[in-house]
């Protein structure tokens, strides 16, 4: 039997990174900071979350190395690990600043109680910013493997990152999200305001995978259009979600975004509009793979139809 | 009349060097940032601030380069700018957020209203956290001059600002301040709180600029030796000042640390011990710099004593 004829397992190749990247966040946490800014900030990353972010990155990767993660040379293992921890921070640190009183004020996250509420608003804001700051400090350590990434491609995952995290990115996205409640926007300003809100740091992962492995231009192009579709697809199918699914199911109260008045692509597109566009926005994004002959990229596409799959 | 008999104006030297900075901040802003986020990042930045920490980083630059910034190679020139526009940002959004409710709760800062009160809080926290993003954008920016410095410098600042920013910098050190109100902190758990709180942002805008210029090993370590020194004296002027000068001069609430029972160096050494220790700081932090051969430094020392010397 060929290796082809065996089916790609996304549970099985998920859950081998899953578990490394548990580990790592952690260990890239610097074990002398002062307490309980610590315990803060390792609560904040041990949520239990999907890990969607880090697997873009694993995956796009192994796509561009032709390798699965385990056979990648030491030094872009270390790398990619480093860059999905990275990501991870900062989406997380965006979590804990998000559901604080001033923001969407929310007491549980995934069944447990929110930073702020665990450990106080002051210590709350102080490890989101800790966690932004130790994303970069990931990026940029000093590394031991022989074969580290050159010192121009860890600089470009930097720079990938904080524009994806600042105002033309996600905290920019977060800026026009609390301005457009009760107002109507458009399907394109509805579209720029989640490419930059949640947009952004997806498609840095998939990115900044791509840079640690040397992708060409090409396949950086490729691997960029899969990004941005992807990120899009996610916010569709979150929407889709809201109205679709129950809150024990989600993990978080359903039809939220309506009761805040808040403008969807299910109010623009209607429900199966919306589902319909997800599943048309994760093909195009298989479809920009296959163009750049990036044909080994199995898990980038089964990391897609997830996202469109996914209940919650 | 020789150039040495020139005696060094340090007025004039910060004057030229602060109208720059000013520019460059708001330059380096992203204007495609979505409204009001935008506004509320250069409300931050422009509050009239003294810039220690830019002209902190032009000064240890121009020291080991032997020439006035405006004598600089472009590359060396813009590459400081940077460094000295990132750290300053990082400054601007520790303030804002250390200004919010859940931190300090103020509402006046140099006299102006604090950016929670003319934007919200929820804008003041995206902003913030968009102006510590932006500070690792403008130091991965690609750059137009021929003699950029090299990727693994600029990496190199990355790694400085993000340690100085984060959990083993300064938002450990306010964790600790928030943690030791009411509590006996001796000399060495006080000046490890302030070490962190504000002294690793003064390091890391030297350090950078010592990058920025190439330094070698030997005057790296000097102008480290130098930073913290004076990082230190800075905190123990800023305790000095607040039992003895009046609120008028010092621009904020003069007593403050008193009334909240915070430890400070004058209530451990009483207040001329701790201006003769200050005193005591600048001078070991000028002999390093001497004993490394670091001799055409005037503006590292007329910084040092502005600092000692200061009245708000």
């Amino acid at each position: 039997m060929s290796a082809a004829a065996v089916p790609f397992d996304i549970h099985a190749w998920q859950q081998a990174r899953a578990d490394e990247v548990e580990l790592a966040l952690l260990q890239h946490l610097p074990t002398d900071a002062p307490q309980p800014l610590l315990a803060a900030m390792q609560y904040a990353l041990t949520g239990g979350g999907k890990r969607m972010r880090p697997m873009l990155a694993f995956a796009a990767c192994e796509a561009v190395a032709k390798q699965s993660s385990t056979a990648l040379r030491p030094g872009m293992r270390e790398a990619v690990m480093r860059a999905a921890c990275a990501v991870e921070m900062i989406h997380a640190y965006s979590l804990v600043h998000d559901d604080m009183p001033c923001m969407d004020d929310d007491v549980l996250r995934r069944g447990k109680p929110t930073v702020h509420v665990q450990y106080g608003q002051a210590q709350a804001l102080l490890a989101g910013d800790a966690l932004q700051a130790q994303a970069f400090v990931v990026l940029t350590q000093d590394t031991d493997t022989d074969d580290a990434l050159p010192a121009s491609a860890q600089l470009r995952c930097c720079q990938l990152l904080s524009v994806a995290a600042g105002a033309q990115g996600m905290a920019g996205g977060q800026a026009i999200d609390l301005a457009s409640v009760g107002t109507d926007l458009n399907q394109s300003e509805l579209e720029r305001m989640h490419a930059l809100k949640t947009g952004a740091l997806i498609r840095a992962a998939v990115a900044m995978g791509a840079v640690c492995a040397g992708a060409n231009a090409q396949e950086r192009t490729a691997l960029d259009v899969y990004g941005q579709r992807v990120g899009l697809a996610f916010q569709v199918v979150d929407d889709v979600l809201d109205v679709s699914a129950d809150t024990a199911t989600l993990g978080k109260t359903a039809g939220k975004d309506a009761l805040a008045d808040k403008p969807t692509f299910v109010s623009l597109m209607g429900l199966s509009g919306a589902q319909a566009y997800a599943v048309d926005l994760v093909h195009s994004a298989k479809a920009a793979l296959q163009d750049a002959g990036l044909s080994d990229s199995a898990a980038l596409h089964a990391l897609a139809d997830k996202i469109v799959a996914r209940s919650h």
